[in-house]
């Protein structure tokens, strides 16, 4: 076994043996620590930004993009949001104990099924350091105990918040272990962590596709996945298009980086004409290329819309986090279902229509996580849910499917309760 | 890609497209080709056996155990009781479509949770072929497609159950595709099954524990696994001895091959002499070897038990399925939880006490799918929970712990209809 194993199966067996401890605490206990928590990242923002302003000079001389720098910075604002997030997370119901079902067997034997915490969670991520403290406190909220593993260019900003948190935490009887981060830059440490399934109960990769791809092939625990949102908007023959037209361009230009924004417009023949030329003087105010079928061309080309190209059949699986935009002009309904089905990711999926028959038919007939009815694709998102909090958006279906809030950080075990009934 | 693979492809894009049709179909149209493949099955009583007949007499060439080859044979009664099996799943209510939870936001979005089918989903088993009609009806009362993948020696009598299933459900309208078996021997199968997440989005593994690894290390979508019970029975102080002599040996005796089945008992200092002398007769009497500490050897020298070796640390491991059991005595409480912590596997444990608040703390102390208090570990299991079906027993946390039903084999959706909001 190498050093760096070793060093992370250390980091493994503590937080085993915290996860034990953190299941018995009272969910007063944990808000006592998420405060404290608090507390001490704000007493500690100096520290915090002297920590950040090493890796900002690093990443300064490595010429990162503007963009990735700005996501790296911490500032007095952001150490706030993040400490004003963890009272957030403290004034939520804790879900740990709640019983989900109980009932009695004709023996005689009371079977309560109860939530519990998982156990411990492993989570990956890239750049934003206030990951860290998100991340952690969602867990512990949760009575899970949390291994870390942030990007490696935030790493000495990530060292400092977690510091934070433990020196914190362990003033209001926070678990040794209970919050760790892999103290390494090696990319090797992924590969360990996903492959120690004896101290790790769940792997979340929370980034691109090339990290949860590698999380996916050398774990041995369970992942949940967040991957792609290629996410359709399909607009009805029988239709408001004036409502059409705002939610088009709210999923499309509101925040085209979320994986909740959508890429592909699907439009009803009938409607198709009418509805780009009342579209396309927003979609142009945005500068939105777009990607285009035959049909959708004729008609852009009509009204001397300035950017577009033909599409592919590789357009329709992409997802661009941009201002690019692919429409297809579809014969009927159940064509548009069809590409969905076909060439979706089973995010975020919309129908604007007039019809609720026609509308229930799309509900049931889509299989993604979240599928609209007049309404846009961007609410999908655990603060808009109504979740309180959000540790990110799953597309599996297994355990969790769409935004996970904390029930989703959760399992449950059985507990039954005889007077001495033996089996027959 | 190989021949062998592009065959295997061609059965997971067969069974995607038919999950899609699948969702579609209502309880009554599920329950009315469950309905036509119990017929068919039935009807097909001659050609089962003779299928049968070809397994077991290759089974007899290969000299398999006896009790393999009776977990192989077929007969008249056994086919009559696969579709009895299968009009009881029809019986049972369907849980897809269900709304879990339903809410409306301050903008007016109404959210509804509501269960769908899982999508498709692969199972591997070993040896008895009535798995391949229990496992392919849950399936589709569940509106999942299934991929079958049995034991070797069984190949025989599984394609002809599948041929069964088949001709019998597209009587009644099963969309091809809905139920395929794997129909090859070669191992490298499992492989291909466990990378195409393209098409699966679940593998249950159901067999031993290198079945189980093989899976888990090739699998690429969610793996629910039922791997082994290490299961206690802990005998408090404050006890009912004649109550703990029941379920001890209810636990250890009754069906010791089950993986819900006792293997090591853990005895309170204060009662571990009185209770060994007043259980060692049964246990004497169903010739169970013990693996002791050294504690419980002196007592049991004195009572002359015949058959017991001192225990070491592989003993508190062992999964023995057999009438051997572990057999500690601990100084405390405390101890006795420590131990089912370090050394169980989390299953099903049980504690014996007339003392409810102990009782209530073993109860949310140990981490296991069930926990129990004065009753037998053998509960756990879907028909006993009142499940109505089981397609196993997971030891994972994610998902589904425990007994799996039809529940366990959904997963869920969110519905959002709305009246034009957008995200400000």
């Amino acid at each position: 076994m190498s050093t760096l194993e070793q060093e992370i199966h250390a980091i493994g067996h503590k937080a085993k043996l915290a996860s034990r401890q953190l299941a018995a605490l009272s969910a007063t206990q944990k808000n006592a620590i998420l405060t404290a928590m608090a507390d001490e990242l704000l007493a500690n923002t100096p520290a915090l930004l002297a920590a950040n302003a090493i890796d900002i000079s690093a990443a300064e001389n490595n010429a990162l993009t503007k963009a990735s720098i700005d996501r790296l910075r911490l500032t007095e604002k952001r150490v706030l949001d993040m400490a004003d997030g963890i009272r957030q997370v403290a004034a939520l119901n804790d879900p740990v104990g709640e019983v989900l079902r109980e009932w009695t067997r004709p023996n005689g034997i009371q079977i309560s099924k109860v939530r519990t915490p998982i156990g411990v969670i492993g989570i990956i991520y890239e750049s934003r350091p206030n990951v860290t403290a998100d991340a952690a406190v969602l867990c512990l909220k949760t009575g899970n105990a949390v291994i870390l593993r942030g990007g490696s260019e935030a790493l000495s900003s990530n060292l400092a918040i977690a510091a934070a948190l433990q020196s914190g935490g362990a003033k209001a009887g926070l678990p040794d272990g209970a919050v760790q981060l892999i103290p390494t830059k090696d990319r090797e440490a992924v590969k360990i962590m996903a492959a120690m399934n004896q101290f790790m109960d769940l792997i979340i990769p929370r980034g691109g596709h090339a990290l949860i791809e590698a999380v996916v092939s050398a774990a041995r625990m369970p992942v949940i996945k967040h991957y792609d949102g290629v996410c359709h908007v399909y607009v009805d023959r029988e239709v408001d298009l004036e409502m059409a037209r705002r939610i088009v361009i709210n999923a499309k230009c509101q925040r085209p980086s979320a994986c909740n924004a959508m890429e592909t417009l699907l439009l009803h023949r009938d409607v198709a004409p009418a509805f780009l030329e009342l579209v396309a003087p927003d979609l142009q105010a945005q500068n939105v290329e777009l990607r285009v079928d035959p049909l959708s061309k004729d008609i852009l080309v009509r009204l001397n819309y300035p950017t577009f190209r033909i599409a592919d059949e590789a357009t329709w699986r992409t997802e661009y986090l941009d201002f690019i935009m692919s429409v297809r002009v579809v014969d009927d309904f159940a064509t548009a279902v069809d590409h969905i089905e076909t060439y979706g990711s089973h995010h975020s999926d919309a129908i604007i229509t007039d019809n609720p028959s026609t509308a229930e038919v799309f509900l049931s007939s889509v299989d993604s996580a979240t599928v609209y009815w007049n309404a846009s694709t961007r609410f999908t998102d655990g603060g808009e849910f109504g979740f309180g909090a959000e540790i990110g958006i799953s597309t599996d279906k297994l355990h969790a499917r769409g935004p996970m809030g904390l029930e989703e950080l959760t399992s449950y075990k059985y507990l039954i309760r005889g007077q001495g009934q033996v089996r027959s």
